[in-house]
């Protein structure tokens, strides 16, 4: 009788006894307590909602079905919730005091109670059951027959109440598919703000109904039209995302002056006529859309009526189609050369007592305040329009760090003291490939300033930035994830969050589980292989991407000019990424080796060392009709010399001497072939 | 000096002599001649287009470069095109006398002329140029370490005016993406038509101003909104290709019913009332949007004047939206069920003298005929609109064969015989998994028909069709591709083109090069496969997709309720095909080793089953951490089971009688796992 109870118990709990550490939540919930037993899934299962909240909770519920059907291949019976309390009786139940409103300040808190025969999900709004889906998602476990929750409280709030992602969509047009697959994303990973760059040098991507030239001359026909953008707003809406578009101004206007030069700061001096009569004076620069990386002069003409008049349309016209209270008017990298040389500017400045450039785009800044206000907007910018003068409404995006010469995060500070709103961006700037425990490590809160509870309270959150100088919609999502994700968990979760291996162990899973979004971070890195061996085998092209990772920083692409805008990238370095997958583990192998030189430890170390020198082998002969392998050779040759030579170190048989093992080693270190650079260098040096 | 000579022609000819069998071009030109030499590829490359072209030649030859930029990685200087004569110097020359018109019988041909320092493309329109590209593209060849295209001039023209492919975008719907991507695919493969079926029981995929409810009650949210239809036109006008939209009436009408049910022909019968009064008589049925596959019996009341008023304005603002000549009207599987029980449809076949609900439902096809008349239409619908009052103007599109109780393709001789036009899908049923072979060797012209020139001028061309009962956009292009592009070579090339082996080489390197264009049939493979696998090694579990075809013809989903349209598909038999990878070598195998049974033959024979005893394994590993492995266990376990068998039979070493050994192979042959079938079985059975 005993025995019949055990199995019968074993039946319904379905599973072995999940422990905290096993789950891989991201971002890490406030509290999580896990009880025994299990909420075993079967066809029947079914989801009721109760209360008031926004219509979006419908779709939110449809779509988490589909995504559960999807993993589990069930295939619930419950198609589309269309209705509030359709099913009293439905094992999932979600109740939401009120509709929850798009912006920043919402509570989006909620408490998710497993039970082993019902779920609840109670939140103050449906953003937090949104939130308390997402989480849900990410406790399923699965035995090998069957899946199931385990019994588990979870009690969930975000640290920081903006948590963003930004995509430029002006360097690398991104098309809709695109925004809305990375919507998506953010939401899994409960982000709440989409920062769109929508204009730059390199293109005007709105359209545009009264000011067609800067579609027709800005935008090479890639933009967005104004119902796609309307719904991309509510498709964001839906999802509990804030959208905040940019229009960068006055610097970076390369575009917009490629439409209305009459606005430019550039003087040209012209002198010509015939040697009876001489002609000198000034004309209108003309511009063209910038098809290189860098900063650019073009800049908007701050004492130019006109300036004003054009911007102030825009504004009238781009307002409406964001409902939301922000609006990015960038402000950065104006270098003011134009502004210097422009005789008629500088009596400006003069006649308006502003000293500097730096006053004078406050001024302009200013200007554009009420333009923006009367749409219900307030201004945002890059920290360059922190100035005395500035409103104490803007948010200041914090950016610059030692790269730019100041120190990091040093603006958010200086803006929170000042009295202004914050957002940070230092250290949060995807697009340079920095391995993913740098940014992780990122903390909006400084810790060593000495701030006010008021002041710390200005510190809204942060914002990953994706620029685009080197990412086309088939790459971008492999720059934006998984490492957004951890970005996310440094926004979302307690402070004290910062266990880097287990943060590294649960991405593992949230970058798999965000492919059924639609990204394409996994799948397109073999579409980019495929092509670069020319359709052969790629296994040996594969692995050497386990140990190279692109040019971190400025460093590819030198002078901004050796790729450009329209340039496909699908080269090596585009099928690489931050993190190479064998970088950690030839490290620890080393370590291990080098603090006990056992049999055991050697063999570890010993087996990368054969792998790459077949790798490189592999590569030779992959490379005999595929030329794209090529750029690769070198690099590959470096590093298996290196191999076999330590595989003799090992063996303690190397007859090399000193310098020259070092100078072998050493060949390692280079970022000359194929905009890569080689992980495993540092590990490597270790041996020597 | 000699020696010096024949160095330096090395170094221009920049690669081995191409040989034409070696070319992987597809559907196979006309005329192909192949001379010494080759042309150079360099980051010099520059295009030039003269003559008369449509603009939509700018974006093509844009596109272009792009495309062979990310092949080739050599990211060309030239950017966007945007002028005629441009670059007079440039390698590429490309004139065309005029602007091409979309539609059918427009003059398609291209001369391509590739000599050793200059290329040409001459074409009577840029349609013409544009399939010139899509052939210059195929002609890409490369040494180790350069790219490069074969000397050779190509004379070019289709078979056929009409080259389809429907996609059904009721049953799963298929967002914007998923179209255009297909419609580059058409393009690239040189077909002209995309017939896009918009409407069916499962859903109203067109957004209606006039008409919101079919919308608001039939689509589930899912439709594509007037502008992106519009955007749609523009970009398969931009590359060629007519659209063609289908409203399918009168049958399949449940959405259109779920929205006006007051056109519908079901009656019912009312009964009710109290003791003392009986109340009786008929009322309106409701109908909701169907989840199930299958043949349903909501049909529009064709004695119903309110049922011309709605689709008449359904027309008028539908028409509008697409420019091009012809309109789908659906016509098919009207089973006349609801007709034959409503006493006042009965009155009015009655009064109008139509015997038959054939002539009933040409009475009402005859009715839509003026309304499409009026936006410049021609009819055109599924075989079943073919009766004697028929107008000679609607085309006639051939679908039913042996599965539905008819000779193949009978339909079709019958309406040009009759005088009308036609186009054949009958063979080209993309959606019921046939292997290639079957489709490529379906010739719209018949065979053994004694047609007059002037019929077989009737047989417009052919056209694939992509049902989507089981496919999902994450699915529906390993449906569509690479097969379709074996149908655009039936309808391209010339008659005599049908060396299948010759068709399936090509068709490897053609899969691939799809991919560029960001079709999703290979790459989606692996999400499929990782989602299943849990995110395990799955090589298994790939290497069983070599074996393994999902279910064909209409045999999975049984009933057409195992799935509803919003069940997302992640399972096996959805990362599996037609043609499994492993089919074909494994047959040749065993062939060769019947007969002559060498120890060589004998080797290779043993290799795929000592590699499906590995697979089994290795699923069985794989399953104790997957619970969507399971169903594909028994079925790799029966493969393993006849594999270690016929091995020891291999060896002479099998001690089982004949009948069990055959027994052992014939559980092979089964349709009972999984959705999928062993594809393997007819050959394991020759080992007997």
């Amino acid at each position: 009788m005993k025995y019949l109870f055990v199995l019968l118990l074993a039946g319904v709990t379905a599973g072995a006894q999940v422990k905290k550490e096993q789950l891989n939540l991201m971002p890490w919930p406030q509290n999580v307590v896990i009880n025994e037993g299990n909420f075993a899934l079967n066809k029947n299962f079914r989801v009721n909602i109760t209360g008031n909240p926004n219509p979006r909770i419908f779709g939110g519920v449809t779509r988490f079905l589909r995504r559960l059907d999807g993993r589990t291949g069930i295939f619930f019976e419950q198609g589309f919730i269309t209705k509030l309390n359709e099913f009293p009786e439905a094992t999932l139940q979600i109740n939401c005091t009120k509709s929850g409103k798009i912006g920043l300040y919402e509570d989006e808190s909620y408490h998710l109670d497993i039970k082993s025969n019902k779920i609840t999900i109670n939140a103050s709004s449906d953003l937090g059951a949104l939130h308390g889906l997402e989480t849900l998602l990410q406790m399923l476990q699965n035995n090998s027959n069957s899946f199931y929750f385990p019994v588990s409280q979870i009690s969930d709030f975000p640290r920081f109440t903006w948590r963003g992602l930004m995509i430029d969509a002006s360097r690398h047009f991104q098309p809709v598919d695109v925004i809305k697959r990375n919507i998506d994303a953010l939401a899994a990973m409960k982000m709440n703000v989409f920062h769109w760059h929508l204009v730059d040098d390199q293109g005007w991507r709105i359209e545009m109904k009264k000011h067609p030239r800067l579609i027709e001359l800005a935008s090479d026909g890639m933009y967005y039209t104004q119902e796609e953008i309307k719904n991309i707003v509510k498709y964001a809406d839906q999802r509990g995302i804030l959208i905040v578009p940019e229009i960068d101004v006055p610097g970076h206007g390369s575009a917009i002056l490629t439409a209305y030069p009459e606005i430019g700061s550039k003087v040209i001096t012209v002198t010509g006529g015939t040697s009876e009569k001489n002609i000198q004076g000034t004309a209108i620069a003309t511009y063209g859309v910038e098809r290189n990386a860098g900063i650019f002069s073009p800049t908007l003409d701050p004492s130019n009526p006109k300036t004003y008049q054009i911007l102030s349309e825009i504004f009238d016209e781009v307002c409406p189609l964001f409902p939301g209270a922000y609006f990015h008017i960038g402000g950065d990298e104006n270098e003011g050369k134009d502004w210097d040389a422009n005789p008629k500017i500088q009596e400006f400045k003069k006649k308006h007592k502003l000293n500097t450039n730096h006053e004078l785009q406050t001024y302009f800044t200013m200007q554009l305040a009420p333009m923006l206000k009367k749409h219900g907007k307030q201004l945002m910018g890059w920290e360059e329009i922190l100035t005395k003068d500035l409103s104490k409404e803007a948010i200041v995006h914090s950016w610059r760090g030692p790269n730019e010469g100041v120190v990091a995060g040093q603006s958010l500070v200086n803006a929170v003291k000042k009295g202004y709103k914050t957002v940070l961006s230092n250290g949060f700037y995807i697009d340079l490939m920095y391995p993913v425990a740098s940014h992780y490590l990122n903390d909006p809160m400084p810790k060593d300033a000495t701030l006010t509870a008021e002041e710390k309270a200005r510190i809204l959150g942060g914002e990953a930035t994706m620029w685009t100088e080197l990412a086309t919609p088939e790459t971008i999502d492999s720059r934006v994830w998984p490492r957004t994700a951890a970005i996310a968990e440094r926004l979302w979760s307690a402070e004290d969050v910062t266990d880097v291996a287990n943060m590294r162990k649960r991405l593992e899973t949230v970058s798999f589980r965000l492919e059924e979004l639609g990204l394409t971070h996994i799948r397109n890195k073999a579409v980019i292989l495929r092509n670069i061996s020319n359709n052969q085998n790629f296994k040996s092209l594969n692995e050497f991407t386990n140990v190279c990772e692109p040019l971190k920083g400025y460093t590819r692409n030198k002078g901004g000019t050796e790729y450009q805008m329209y340039s496909p990238f699908t080269l090596f370095a585009d099928a690489c990424g931050p993190d190479a997958k064998d970088s950690l583990a030839f490290n620890d192998a080393v370590n291990e080796y080098l603090k006990s030189k056992t049999p055991e430890n050697k063999v570890k170390v010993a087996a990368f060392f054969t792998k790459w020198i077949a790798v490189n082998k592999g590569l030779i002969e992959l490379g005999s009709n595929a030329p794209l392998v090529q750029p690769i050779l070198p690099l590959s040759k470096k590093l298996s010399d290196a191999s076999q030579e330590l595989l003799l170190v090992l063996d303690n048989k190397s007859t090399l001497k000193k310098e020259d093992l070092k100078a072998l080693i050493e060949q390692c270190n280079t970022k000359d072939h194929a905009d890569v650079e080689l992980s495993v260098y540092e590990s490597l040096k270790k041996l020597l």
